[in-house]
C-alpha cells in the first residue's frame, strides 16, 4: 500500500542521516564496549510488546540499548582480529537487495540473483589473475560462489574432497564399503590454520592432522614436513586426501609455500585448498600477486569477502549478494580497490618502523600486508598486562595471538578512515603505556 | 572522512526513494522475468572497470540489467515456493546493521550482536509458547539461535545428534572405534521432508532413511511405521540417532503427529528435532499453536526466517541479524504479526473455496495455513500444461508439487501486499487459462 511506503521514505531517509552520523563521528566513542555479559537484557522488556512500540522509541533504544554494547570494528582506533567492509556503495546495493528480497535458491527463483554472482565472481577471478580453470565464462568448467563466511567455504571444499576421494577408490576397488574408507581418510593443515579448518574435519567427520610449523621458516608449512606425514600415514594405512594451505594465517599472516606444497598433492591425488582469507584481495595489486603463485596446483580457493569455489554450498537459500560487489567494483574501479589496499599496507609499515625505532620492542613476525605482530622484549606476562591496559583505556582496540609460545600483539589495519594520524596516536598511547608497566612490574 | 558521508547522505535518501518506487509499483512488472539462461553476461563487461564508473551509469543499470532477470517475489501476483520477508522495519534495521558492520563470532567481538540475538530468541520463544527448556533467560541451559538457512539448522542438529550417540555408546562401550560407530548410525525423516534434510545427513556422513507416507494420512508420518523401521534397523545391527520431523511440508504443508512420534523417539533415545520452516510463524497465533503440541518431546526445532536452535552453527562470523528481529517485532506488535499471519489464511481460504466451487478443479490436500494445492481433475500432461501456460502469461508465479504421484499446483499466498482482489484476479485467470487448455487437448 501507499502509507507504509510513504513512511519508508522518511523513515529511510533518517535511518541514512543515522548511518552518516554515527559513522562521521565514530571516532568519538570508545572503540570496544564498556559493559558486563548480560548488560542487555535488563534494558529491554522480557517479551514483545502486544501492541506496536513506535518508531521514535525504537529509534531512541538504539543509543540506550545497542551502542554502549557494540565494539566499533569501523572506528579508525579498531585495530583488532581482521578488517570487513562496510563501503558506502556496499551498502547502497544491500539496500537494494533487501528491497529485492529475493531467495537465489536456484535459477529461475531469480535469474539476475545467480547470473550477475557467476559473472562478478569472473570479474574477480580476473582481478586475481587466477588460471583460466578457475573462471566460468560461457562455456568453463570453473567459476564461483560467494559463501556466507570463510569456514562454510573451508568445510565445501573438504566435503567435495571427501566425495572425490571415496569415488577414486571406488572406482578402483568397487566392493569396499564406504564407511571403510571414510574411517581412513586423513585430512591436513598448519598448526597456524583458522580453527574453522578444524571444525570442518569435525564435521565431515574425517581425522585431520596438524602440520608443525616453525618460527625459523616464518611459520609456514615446509614441503619435506608435509611428504614425510603423508608417507607415515600410507603406511599406517590411512588415506591422505585433502591438505588445506593457508595464505595469510590469521595469527601472524605466514604464507605456506603452495609451490612445493601445491606438486607433492598432485602427484598424491591429494585435493589442495587454499584459505587466503584476509591476504586473497591484496592479490589484485600486483606487487602482492606473486604471493599467489602455485594457485595452479590447487584444487578451490576461497578468500574474504568473496570466496572463491566450486558452485556448491551448505544453504539453499540466498540473498542477492552480488550486487554488493557489483557496486563495490564499479565506484571503485580496480585502481580504487589497489590504492586502498596499498594504503592499508603503508600504514602497516609506518606502525612496523615506529615499532622497530623504539629498542624496547620487537617485530614478531615478517610485515608483508597490513598486519603488525610486535611485543615488549621481555616475559609474556608483561606483554599481557600491556595489552589488557591498552583495551581497557578503550581509545584502540587490538587482540593477541600466541606464536612459539609468546604471547604477541596484533596491529590489523582494518577502518576505511584510518589515517596516518591515528597510526601515530595509537603508537602514543601504546608506548606510553608500556612505560607505565614496565615501572610497575619488577624487572 | 566527511565527502564520502555527504555523497552517502545524498545516494541513501535516492536509493531510498528508488526502493518506494520499487515496491509501490511493483504490481505493474511482470512477476516472472522473460530471460534466458546466461542473458546477463552479455549486458555487462567482461571484467570489472579500471576507473571508477559514475553512480548514475549504475543506477541506471539496475533497470536496464538487473530488473529484466527479476523474479518478484514481494509482487502481490508471486504464489511461488513459501513467503519471504521484506517488511520496512526490517530494511530500516538492515540498514543500521550494515553500517555497524560488526562480526559477531565472540561476546567480546560486539556484546550487543550477541546479547540482542540471545533475548529476540527468547522472546520468540514465548510468542510461540515453547517449553522452558527452549528459553535462555539469565540461568536456563536453552535459548536459540540465528541460523543463516533453515539447511543448516537442519545440519546442526544432526550434528548435534550424531555427537550424543557416539558419546553416549562410547560411555556404555568405550573400546569400541568411534569410526565404527559412525558406519552404523541411521536417521530417518519423511518422504515429504527438504532435500536439505537429505543434504544433511550426506554432509555428516551418515545413512539417511525416508519415511514412507501416505494420501491418506495426509502426508504424515505414522507412530507405528517410525516404530517398525526403527525395529528392522536395529535388529540388522544399525543404530537409530536421529528423527527429523516436519510440521508444514514443502509441498502440502503436511503435519507429522509429533505426539505419537515424540515418545517413541525418547524411549529409543532418538534425537527428535522439528522442521517448521514455514509453519513455524504461524505457532505465535492461538489458534495454530496447537499444532505444535508434543514439541516438549523436542531435542531442537527450527523455523523460517528465525530458526530456533542450541547456541551453535557452521559459520564464525555473523552479521548482527538480530537487529531486524527487533525492530520487526516492536513496530509490529504480536497483535500485528497475529493479523498478517491470519489474513494471509484467510486468502488462502478463500483461495480455496474459489476452487472448490469449481467442479472441474480439486483440492489436494488440506489447507490449514496459507497454502492451497489443487489441481484439474484429469491428467497430470493437462496440470502441466496448465501450470506453463500460467507462468508463461508471466501475470502471476506458481509453482508445482507432486503428491502420490500426481502433479499439483501450489498456491502460496506470498506478498505482504497480497489483497482479495489479487486472488481473485489469479484465480479469473488460472480457470481462463484452464478453459483454453482443456479445449486444446483431447479428452
Amino acid at each position: 500500500g501507499r502509507q507504509p511506503c510513504e513512511e519508508f521514505r522518511r523513515r529511510g531517509k533518517e535511518m541514512v542521516d543515522l548511518i552518516a552520523d554515527y559513522l562521521e563521528n565514530i571516532e568519538q566513542r570508545p572503540v570496544y564496549p564498556d559493559v558486563e555479559p548480560g548488560y542487555l537484557r535488563s534494558l529491554i522488556p522480557e517479551e514483545a510488546p502486544e501492541e506496536p512500540d513506535t518508531y521514535e522509541d525504537v529509534v531512541k533504544d538504539i543509543e540506550r540499548v545497542i551502542m554502549p554494547g557494540v565494539t566499533h570494528w569501523h572506528s579508525p582506533y579498531f585495530y583488532a582480529y581482521f578488517p570487513t567492509a562496510n563501503s558506502f556503495p556496499a551498502m547502497l546495493a544491500d539496500m537494494l537487495s533487501g528491497a529485492i528480497g529475493c531467495i537465489g535458491f536456484s535459477w529461475a527463483a531469480s535469474p539476475a540473483c545467480t547470473e550477475l554472482e557467476t559473472v562478478m565472481m569472473d570479474w574477480l577471478g580476473k582481478m586475481l589473475k587466477l588460471p583460466e580453470d578457475f573462471i566460468a565464462g560461457t562455456h568453463g568448467q570453473g567459476g564461483g560462489v560467494i559463501q556466507g563466511t570463510a569456514s562454510e567455504a573451508t568445510l565445501v571444499a573438504l566435503l567435495a574432497a571427501r566425495s572425490r576421494a571415496v569415488r577414486m577408490i571406488l572406482a578402483s576397488d568397487p566392493q569396499r564399503p564406504e564407511t571403510g574408507i571414510t574411517s581412513k581418510l586423513v585430512a591436513y593443515s598448519s598448526d597456524q590454520a583458522h580453527c574453522s579448518v578444524e571444525r570442518a574435519g569435525m564435521i565431515a567427520g574425517v581425522r585431520m592432522k596438524k602440520i608443525p610449523t616453525e618460527q625459523s621458516d616464518k611459520y609456514a608449512v615446509q614441503g619435506e614436513t608435509l611428504r614425510r606425514m603423508i608417507q607415515e600415514d600410507k603406511a599406517a594405512g590411512l588415506i591422505p586426501f585433502y591438505f588445506c594451505a593457508t595464505l595469510g594465517t590469521t595469527p601472524s599472516c605466514a604464507f605456506d609455500h603452495i609451490t612445493e606444497l601445491g606438486p607433492i598433492c598432485n602427484a598424491e591425488k591429494i585435493w589442495m585448498h587454499i584459505d587466503a582469507a584476509y591476504a586473497g584481495s591484496s592479490f589484485i595489486c600486483p606487487e602482492f600477486r606473486p604471493l599467489l603463485n602455485g594457485i595452479e596446483f590447487a584444487d578451490s580457493f576461497n578468500f574474504n569477502p568473496h570466496k572463491w569455489l566450486l558452485h556448491w554450498q551448505i544453504p539453499l537459500g540466498r540473498r542477492f549478494r552480488s550486487l554488493k560487489m557489483w557496486f563495490v567494483f564499479r565506484m571503485y574501479g580496480l585502481k580504487g580497490l589497489q590504492d586502498y589496499i596499498r594504503k592499508h599496507v603503508e600504514l602497516a609499515k609506518e606502525f612496523e618502523s615506529l615499532v622497530r625505532a623504539d629498542q624496547r620492542f620487537e617485530i614478531s613476525a615478517d610485515v608483508v600486508l597490513g598486519l603488525v605482530c610486535f611485543r615488549l622484549k621481555g616475559s609474556n606476562e608483561v606483554n599481557e598486562t600491556l595489552l589488557k591496559r591498552i583495551n581497557n583505556g578503550r581509545k584502540i582496540h587490538l587482540v593477541p595471538c600466541q606464536l612459539s609460545g609468546q604471547f604477541v600483539l596484533r596491529f590489523a589495519v582494518c577502518a576505511r578512515t584510518t589515517e596516518s594520524r591515528h597510526i601515530r596516536e595509537a603508537w602514543r598511547l601504546i608506548t606510553q603505556l608500556a612505560e607505565e608497566v614496565m615501572q610497575e612490574l619488577p624487572h
